[in-house]
């Protein structure tokens, strides 16, 4: 069962701006709430029907479902969890390494840069306030869980990137070979918007940027591809001795 | 003008089987059919409505397109290409870089595959016919007009590796050490599928495997992706002399 008032929150949650307000997000599917849930996430409540079989679940019927859910085609499953907004600490990006997203729009794009961060160990995602919103469904889906592993914040990069002591480094067509930062321990990454690339605030605070080396007539690489590829070189320590070249 | 034959000739091209007795394939959208148009792409027919601009046009009106489109929302533009099927020469596998995707069933990792093989200058895609059809108007769509541009094939894929004298890569989690590879300038490197990896008839062709270093706990990355990051190995000449390390 399922009240009139429940069905109507839930809805509402399909909209950034009512998620923000309430300060809770909605995630259906069975494969990204299982992987939420073995990633330790507390969610606030779990709607599912008689197919999905989790713990801890408040049972609905498939109709009810069907009038909860954003799908044209509702999984058994729907989880409700809080925002927990998390704040930059003094100096923080100042150790380690992080991937700041400045305007990133495609959610499948943030999604899966959230994945890469993780794959990669990467301390920290930033997300500028122009990006697609991290507590959206399709943000959370790509991430593949990551999202509930991954410390992400959201933040002004203009602000935040200032007086940074480590490499501020964008990414951009007219940068330097990306070969050439293999194994830096601290670092922030800007990964610019798909369509208009890094921004002028956030542009002045960059040491310098990487390029990947083209060698096609490709325009450009996705977004999302483009930072795995940077992120690989981060992480390349030097070259290996006695192997195939 | 547009007959009712026409559209519903149009309208059968979504179905990939429409497509392949047919011999042709639409492609909708300003951005991506101005692209292949740059790209030199012969279409043997264009329709669009007076907001379309290009060239060759035939002149629809917008109750028209919105009859033959596949969107819920109508682009001004719909294009017809014919399919063209391309074959592999023999001893082509033994030359230069090839991706090879083995049943990649995802459309938008298809398309931006091809984006990834053309910014790396790869010299061809093979697809398994299990892979996302390469004339879908997602693939094209995600390719960025490298559709257009990169040589693409489908062919089984255990017959067509069999015997090749360049390398066979797969990328598997339980693989070499990706960094190792660099600098190849003949093999070919297979991705699997998103959710079952490599199959069977594949890895008996493989010489070996490898894999992208993982720091984190994400469980996998997405495949284009690894491929992305898996071609910018290969490219890899060397360390660079005098640059940041």
């Amino acid at each position: 069962m399922i009240t009139r008032a429940e069905l109507q929150l839930l809805r509402s949650l399909r909209d950034k701006k009512h998620r923000e307000e309430l300060g809770l997000f909605a995630v259906e599917g069975e494969k990204i709430v299982s992987e939420l849930l073995a990633a330790g996430h507390p969610f606030e409540k779990i709607y599912g029907t008689g197919a999905w079989s989790g713990q801890k679940t408040h049972e609905i019927d498939e109709p009810e479902m069907a009038r909860a859910s954003h799908f044209a085609k509702p999984s058994p499953v729907l989880a409700v969890g809080r925002i927990r907004r998390s704040v930059l600490e003094p100096g923080e990006l100042d150790r380690g390494l992080t991937l700041a997203l400045d305007g990133v729009q495609d959610p499948g794009n943030v999604g899966t840069m959230l994945r890469v961060a993780e794959w990669f160990g990467l301390d920290r995602v930033v997300l500028s306030p122009g990006c697609a919103d991290l507590h959206s469904q399709k943000v959370i889906q790509a991430s593949m869980g990551s999202f509930a592993r991954v410390r992400s914040i959201v933040a002004e990069l203009d602000a935040a990137l200032e007086g940074v002591r480590s490499p501020v480094i964008g990414c951009a067509l007219e940068g330097r070979d990306v070969h050439g930062i293999a194994g830096l321990a601290d670092a922030v990454i800007v990964i610019g918007s798909e369509g208009r690339g890094l921004s002028d605030g956030v542009k002045r605070r960059l040491a310098y940027c990487v390029t990947i080396p083209r060698r096609g007539a490709a325009e450009s690489l996705n977004a999302a591809v483009a930072a795995a590829v940077v992120c690989d070189n981060l992480r390349r320590a030097g070259p290996k001795q006695g192997e195939a070249r």
